[in-house]
């Protein structure tokens, strides 16, 4: 994985260089009309092909461009977002309509594309796939808006035989819609996905499928966990069937050393006397979830500690907490400590650094005792 | 599973009948301040116990009670909410403490507690089990408000000695805190939350702990769908062995289901030519998700459409919401259709049928054409 070396989008997000003039975007769902979007904002001119027209329409009331048919000789740029397994044939057939134009497409499964152009007669120089790592719950271009890639990953795809001038249009158009480009070799992005996104998905479903056998009666019992585990099963079995089917090999791969796992975590359940095993199983999967990178993958910051002693009576810390918004200082975290050996509780207020002697002040002129910290 | 005959608790949330006057709470986590705030709220005198007294002190800060002891011949009820291998012992002190007290706890698991209980010699007349479906992604006494359990429900678990009294005085707890009493038995209430709670805990785990296999750079594709399958495996490993523990049986039966439905899922995507297995395993995972009730368990509404044929310039559906909003409508819901004879466009959106007669005429006074639902 290579992190392209583009000018930094937020620079000037609106104009990036060597954008093109003209482009087609073909398929007005979600992401497409998003795009459509995010590419006339930056001041390219868009044309929108769908064969639902209703769907066009609604993203060129939208702002994702016109639905009239382009000059095919004047297009510089194709975006292909229809379903998975329509995505050779119209790529084929982009590559062939419009013969200056780069064409990329945003499926979620690159390698069945690539290996299908690959024994068609299409000049395959001018195709690069890709891939933006957005969404949303909703679907359809009525839920599309020109800011859904900020900040988001998108990962580009070349192959051995990419023109370099595409591979560069389609980081263009990647730039103009405030993503994140990473290029890609196209298996190790199948596998990546099969990881993060395919597997999780099919744990869902395992879960939500489940629930078919689950009384109503149980299911008043059912908390925010078990709808955040069985969200993403809602989603479209038609396009999924696509997605899996694409990547069914890398796929059936990670649901095999689920499987594994899952075996063990039944014999650590069911062992008497119980087994070091379950909480271990446990504690992986902490690791596991704190190894998810932040939205905008930032690192912690060090942030000071400011002690407080607590008083108990009521409206105590409602108080406290009105004197540091009043001070105006953000609390990143609160923990509770104690002293064995005084019987006291604390409150560990973390704010960065440079807020910190200022907090101290304020609350301290509040009257209440600020205390070093206890492990000092 | 029945509805407790009791007064609509929204009727007279903050004075229920019955609700006793003097109340302890042992352990002041984020369950156990949140009741001592909502019973405060509601009139009764609080007293909260905790080993750890710096989390009583904070708890008393927000106004769940006060940190000094009770006399003992004063209390009525006792809430113990403590983890979950500490609860038999917890509960059969209270019992022999406060001698006219009802006792109840907190636990996510009820068989267990009773079983010890059972072998103790304690008045467990006097004991009602109880369990709050109510949590929040941060835990301790900072996050604790008297809200947590507004509408949600709260299982009581009586067993064939408790007295009646002891029970109705747990639902006045239950009313107290605004929450919907539902009683169930032990065993139903431990085999219902391995499936909607247990469980779905457990794959999230298995997901979660599977990341600890997969690269960084993988980790930077990763989107909405993973962060919602795994958050919940970032909760207290040592609170979490000891509640699987305590279900183990149950939890492993619904692990073994999953485990014969992972391997035919598996055999689906290995399936060549493709099978129709993976399709409707999709499918069932769809149907499943539909199955948790609302937040409320309400009905879904029946919403008249109104059809609008769309404009396709920049601008134009803003204009229309911007003329719905102006109405003072809400839209339920929005779908694109299309005639395929005229070939246009419409938006048809779903408002209560109260409203509809009221939109026709605001969207056709700003000169939109309405059309009947092109279905009609």
């Amino acid at each position: 994985m290579t992190d392209l070396d583009l000018d930094d989008p937020a620079a000037s997000p609106f104009a990036p260089d060597g954008l093109p003039g003209v482009a087609v975007v073909i398929g007005t769902g979600l992401i497409g009309a998003s795009i459509g979007c995010a590419l006339t904002e930056a001041g390219c001119r868009v044309h929108l092909r769908d064969h639902k027209l209703s769907h066009a329409q609604v993203a060129a009331s939208l702002g994702a461009g016109v639905t009239e048919a382009p000059r095919s000789a004047d297009v510089e740029v194709v975006v292909v977002a229809v379903p998975p397994a329509a995505i050779p044939d119209v790529v084929g057939h982009a590559l062939q309509t419009y013969r200056a134009a780069t064409v990329t497409d945003v499926g979620s499964v690159k390698a069945g594309v690539l290996d299908a152009l690959w024994d068609r007669h299409v000049p395959i120089e001018r195709y690069v796939g890709s891939h933006p790592m957005a969404g949303s719950q909703r679907s359809g271009p009525m839920a599309a808006n020109a800011g859904l890639f900020a900040d988001r990953t998108w990962v580009i795809t070349p192959h051995r035989r990419s023109a370099t001038a595409s591979i560069e249009t389609v980081a263009s158009v990647v730039t103009a819609c405030r993503a994140r480009p990473v290029v890609m070799d196209v298996d190790d992005h199948d596998a990546a996905v099969a990881r993060v996104s395919h597997l999780p998905h099919l744990m869902s479903v395992l879960m939500a499928g489940h629930l078919n056998t689950v009384s109503a009666e149980d299911l008043l019992l059912a908390g925010q966990g078990l709808r955040d585990v069985t969200r993403v099963a809602a989603s479209d079995p038609e396009l999924w069937e696509q997605i899996l089917s694409a990547n069914a090999a890398a796929v059936a791969s990670e649901l095999r050393t689920v499987q594994a796992e899952l075996a063990s975590l039944i014999g650590a359940i069911e062992a008497r006397p119980a087994s070091r095993g379950l909480r271990a199983q446990l504690e992986r999967g902490v690791t596991g979830t704190r190894k998810i990178p932040g939205k905008h993958g930032a690192q912690p910051v060090d942030y000071r500690q400011v002690v407080v002693e607590i008083p108990d009576h009521p409206g105590a810390l409602a108080q406290l907490f009105a004197t540091v918004e009043a001070a105006g200082v953000n609390i990143e975290d609160v923990s509770i400590e104690h002293d064995q050996v005084l019987q006291v509780g604390y409150l560990a207020l973390s704010v960065s650094p440079q807020r910190a002697d200022g907090l101290v002040a304020a609350i301290a002129a509040s009257g209440w005792r600020v205390a070093s910290h206890p492990s000092d």
